[in-house]
């Protein structure tokens, strides 16, 4: 059994998702999202979430980490401040010694519908069927979930592989 | 005397200086370059820039940071990266309990030079003439001391406004 962490970032809400893994089976943890309030310095919000990403690490004790690479076609500033929020959410489980994998919205879709012209219902509504009885109070946390699923399904082939190249 | 730690952010070079100010007396402390491998991944890159940035915070003791606004017209994976380095570098002082100030290229370049319409070359040479017999190793580092100069002069004029305010 492997437990994986998924981070969907931002600024304003970071959604997480904790996944336990066993073979093809998926189970839900947890899930939630760390809000910060804008009316703060942004020095103090990455702060908050970086304070927020450590404690449920040590509190859920996940083995692995994967981040959604967002993608953006607004302005220079609104790239940045989500770079500061993607930076935060990369360094946190490095810091706690964690693996931390990177996927595209592209391949999260693919890995969860099974199709990259999926939109947003459809990921959530998978993500509701892989992992039965699961709630989730935003669609960051159902987003978190998704990059977790895909990053189980990801490790499961490279490990296919590495098996496969092992005993050639 | 307070001790004040400048940062000039980015995932391959983070420049940092830190001086000492006493009334309008500048004095050069320490300046330095945090260099990335770019064959590592940008997680472990992070963890690198933190790391350094918090042992150097650690030696130090400065009492406030500063950070460099850098402005970016390049595409918007170059601006992502920029962000996650300025980031980590806006939370390590966070997380260190320092206060966090931000500025923009033009207030670095007001307050150093006296104008806005600097050259790069311009504000290196102000930096070695307000900060006798320092030596810097790179331009992020002479940068870095900059934007602590800058806050220097911006924390000065804060205090003078609040000296007024209470004795008016």
């Amino acid at each position: 059994m492997v437990r994986l962490l998924g981070i969907d970032p931002g600024l304003r809400f970071t959604g997480w998702g904790v996944i336990d893994v066993e073979g093809n089976r998926l189970r839900h943890v947890e899930n939630g999202v760390i809000a910060t309030n804008s009316a703060d310095s942004v020095p103090d919000r990455l702060k908050v979430l970086h304070d927020n990403l450590h404690m449920l690490i040590e509190r859920l004790q996940p083995a692995e980490a994967a981040v959604e690479e967002t993608y953006v076609n607004r302005n220079g500033a609104a790239t940045l401040k989500l770079g500061y929020a993607r930076g935060v959410a990369l360094l946190a489980p490095a810091l706690a010694g964690l693996s931390v994998a990177e996927y595209g919205a592209l391949a999260v879709k693919k890995a969860v519908v099974g199709t990259g012209s999926a939109d947003k219902k459809q990921v959530e509504m998978m993500v509701r069927r892989l992992l039965p009885g699961v709630e989730v109070i935003r669609a960051d946390a159902s987003d978190a979930l998704a990059v977790a699923i895909c990053h189980a399904h990801h490790r499961a082939s490279a490990r296919h592989i590495a098996a496969g190249v092992r005993m050639a």
